[in-house]
């Protein structure tokens, strides 16, 4: 599948960053469910662009569903979410058509579609697109909630500012949720924010990590061949357009560590079994064992920088040099952590679908 | 899909570790391939445990082509291999039957298979199943180095040993092919051996990262949402038990530097755009832009050591301790560099079938 | 897939009929093709109710395209068309909740969707949602076009009334293109007309039986298990709601029938290799032969009539009756036939992609 | 999917006529089921041909499940079952190598797979692979029946012979479980023998239709677009080789009758609505309604004739004839049927764990 996402709860995204609207087909979803606009729009907003580390562009994200409620719950059949392109500057991009912004889409695009991608501000690989995903994503998180399952990401590093890891797990999560900053730890912010301006400053941008948790998944969910939970995860964390690493529990630390320092031991707890580290991030053999998930994305610095680039125009072939004078994030850590959190809740529901039968969101869990 | 991988190109695993035989079905291959079973057998032999720093278990491996190749030749239909099982010391599993091994898949699996897995040497979730991914992803290999396309895997690290980083992809690609120890500085054997050999003696076990490269895929093949070329790529990877990290390009490395530091320039150079640097490791948007693609999978060490560990009885809810006392690798790192060019390779066959038809790899790529 | 069709292209509906707006997502389809939108409201146009044999209800299908099109053409990404309701009626199905009219999905869909569902005017189960698979279907018989295939479907019956079958195909369904009413024999539309006007004054309705063929599809196209072109077409079609049967060739007929008299000999005529008859309608073992695909769908007469009926109110678990007031068409044989050509076209179209790769609609078949 | 049936269970099918072994892989069964081997070789026993008016082809169809079984019960991982080929003369064949048996695969696979395919016997095409079908099929239908879901299939006719209609549709299916010739009024056998010695006297051969029924199905099963229970079921049954048409309910006898005497009026009957009649098989809007899904399919006469037929050599592309002298059935009407049952019980398996989960199959259906 090309832009559609999940086996049982399937998400089909479309639109492109300056074309008549973005949107979201969400399909399999149970029939019951509380839709609620208000909680849709709090979520936009949170990955909505609103201050001076962000980019210019101003969108109001008013979305529209045109299909699969009906007084105010889920039908069961597709529901298609529209998001109208408002604040578009389609002339920033004309000038510079052909002219390949590096570590951008522009030329790999143009190579896959012979030329006639729609350009104009990344087109259809714009972040823009991700404003769907997130207010598909919050149905989705808002039923999870009512399941006893919650997802919060929040930003670990940015540059040399750093916030704290996950601590107790099902607390930081709580924590985290409608955070407009996501960090677990309040000081964090300043560090984080003086190096995104230090980076908009000296006209270029700066990367990070986002990490993440899922509380709540019972053990005995994902499939050893193919579809793991690390599998289905990083499938879709990989879709959004800035992250270039995805690791679970201690991810690429465990290199250089040994099997008895990093083994989860288990224990019996209150008549349930835990374990007494998480070292694997709640997935043993690609299947949740009862712990939290948690994972963490390596998040690029953003491709737009204003500092003069070497680089093509693949309609001429030439090599020329471009300064980006669109409007752009100097940073995307913060704005992509709800996103990756809708993501995380899209996968997660689509493999409790699968494993529970498609009414599991309004009927809940029986193991 | 559970066990199946690929959208036109698909692989189906089936088996356990000590039932009567693992195997795979290829679907969708393009008909006319030579089917070359010494090639085979040869990529089988670089997975296979072969020194004091491998599992004692020894099986040969007779792999037996069942179905789809016809006077040598795949015929385009359904390719079935079976690999039985020899050298299962069943009995070893017997006696700790109950007892979860931490931070192997047994209790989660127990879990989802309320207790009708076959438990015995981690069953479906055994290792012992990648030779059977090892087999198909032979006959794939074969075909796209037909096309130019190759897949190099070495070594990068393990415990406190290192290898050199891919320099010219190419050569190093080339070089790896076929060699039973991978790494690209000879010197750097010795080290990562000793590193074993000391976590085998310290009755531990010891992880590492694994570095892979794809040279010769054309610029533009993958899709934006969501079959990205990382997507699929670290779908497949996440499959394999010990992976629980995969980065790509300068991966997370990418959270501290800037904007300016790791945008890939793009130059023309003897017609042909490239980049002048591949931090992206040759994706970008998802899409390829032709050059090497390069990620990296983190290496847990391998859960089962010696050392008596904390755990529990699942059957009795009970806490207990554990020694594993079968056979087992003290670090895979070596043993899973073949299973990554396999699974690396049947992920780009399946994309370059979506992208050119059904019979690209007889046919080649027309662009 | 629950509301997507295709494995290269796919094709998700969504919508209701007194909902917002209906609509299609297609994804996958060649970048570069042309989308003519005068060609798409023909489509549209004639698939809309026009005359006092046709429902009362009145829509002007004006789609909007929200993306996937740029300057005329298509992007290679997914294309959203979104159809707005504008005539609805609801107040008529307000009065008859919770009464399930016989023969239609009421019952059926509060089963499924545990009352949740749209129930006015059958919500997701309207043929109201055909109007977008019209519309997806028009982009895609416009390419088909251009590589030289056509589709074409016509009443062969209706009550007592009949059309003349195929005879030249090619022709005839040349012949077919833009008809308002889509007949072989010019003869056939009055008494046709005459079936469904007097089932219309005996407050009932009418079915009838609608051939269609598909020429100019290359030999060797299809799956034997199990994506033949007869389970693939059969799979679409059985999705419109009045399909109750589809047969291939002679079909039904095949049963009374022996071997010698019904099976087509082959022949070399000017180098090709055809057959003398086209008893199987294309297709051998599942696969095209390169003879013109003819098949027949069966349609049931419309449900809704107004003679009064015994049923059920399955909100109160109670007997009652019900004459239908709605607007509805007593006859849909002739609005079920550009129905049926789009989604034979979608079929076509997805399984030459598949066969010849994703650019196969804008570069051609090469065998 | 080309060889794979299947959202949730999926089933994949492989090997060919002459070749070492056929096979299937079933996935996404639920753990816990009873494997009776002896209910799967009385399955095959009911296919197999047995008596002169069959083929003289003999297989033991001595099947071996490699995977997926442990101590008798699913394990819930893939179930791979192989079955060797043994009675092949594939010298029989290898004389008419490039002469297309008229209404056979050979020429269309020929085309599809450019001279690749493994023609002896018609290779992947070969109602043989049907064995592993009804081999799957038999795992399946065992855990039906212990949710009280059944599966009949009887030949309605052949040539000039018939049997009766379904009646009462549970016993009916009840009768047909485990008949040798599958009929409801046993006085329909010797006119359907006769019919069939009659066709092999005359060296040719006969169709038939043959019907079925699925009874025990709740309502609510299906999905409106486009995996209706009508597109699942069709899309299963036209893989099989002489399956030209599906029909569900009345069929293709809806086209002359009008809404009024077909439409199935509901009816509240010991608290449970039903309906009156069953014109409609079961399904409504393409949702099972909790009636008896009742279908048929039109089996066309077996293309192997020994009569000779004008045909090509597509090797030579010269006009030639041919009597064919290998093995075959004189009608296939009777051996189809625990095929079409098996077939069925597979896509009705795969629905119901769609849609209430994938331990449906154990843990039964709460609705």
């Amino acid at each position: 599948m090309k832009n559609t996402f999940g086996n049982n709860i399937t998400f089909t995204l479309f639109g492109e960053s300056h074309g008549t609207a973005i949107g979201v087909v969400i399909d399999g979803i149970s029939p019951g469910l509380v839709v609620d606009e208000e909680y849709i729009a709090e979520k936009l907003a949170r990955r909505r662009p609103s201050s001076s580390i962000d980019t210019a562009r101003r969108e109001a994200d008013k979305f529209v569903i045109l299909s699969g409620v009906f007084e105010g719950k889920t039908t069961g059949t597709p529901i298609a979410i529209v998001i109208p392109n408002e604040d578009t500057h389609s002339a920033d991009y004309g000038k510079t058509h052909g002219i390949a912004r590096p570590s951008h889409a522009d030329f790999a695009a143009h190579c896959k579609y012979h030329g006639f991608e729609d350009w104009r501000g990344g087109g259809h690989f714009s972040g823009r697109i991700t404003a769907a995903l997130v207010a598909a994503g919050a149905i989705v998180m808002h039923a999870l909630e009512d399941l006893g399952i919650s997802v919060g990401a929040h930003i670990l590093s940015c540059g040399k500012a750093y916030d704290r890891h996950f601590d107790d797990v099902a607390d930081d999560v709580a924590s985290l949720r409608g955070a407009a900053f996501p960090v677990l730890d309040e000081r964090s912010r300043e560090m984080i924010e003086r190096e995104i301006i230090s980076a908009k400053e000296a006209e270029t941008s700066v990367g990070g990590v986002v990490q993440a948790a899922i509380v709540g998944v019972p053990a005995g969910v994902g499939e050893p061949w193919f579809d793991s939970v690390e599998g289905m995860l990083s499938h879709a964390l990989f879709s959004l357009g800035g992250v270039k690493g995805v690791e679970f529990g201690l991810g690429f630390a465990f290199a250089d560590v040994r099997g008895d320092e990093c083994n989860d031991a288990f224990r019996v707890e209150n008549g349930a079994i835990v374990t007494e580290t998480n070292n694997n991030g709640g997935i043993n053999g690609g299947i949740t064992n009862g712990m939290p998930i948690v994972f963490s994305c390596a998040v690029k610095p953003t491709p737009s920088i204003s500092r003069e680039q070497k680089t093509v125009n693949y309609l001429t072939n030439e090599n020329t040099t471009l300064s980006i004078v669109g409007r752009h994030d100097p940073a995307i850590v913060r704005r992509i952590c709800p996103v990756i959190e809708s993501a995380s809740a899209i996968v997660i529901a689509d493999m409790l679908a699968g494993r529970f039968g498609t009414d599991v969101l309004t009927r809940g869990i029986t193991l």
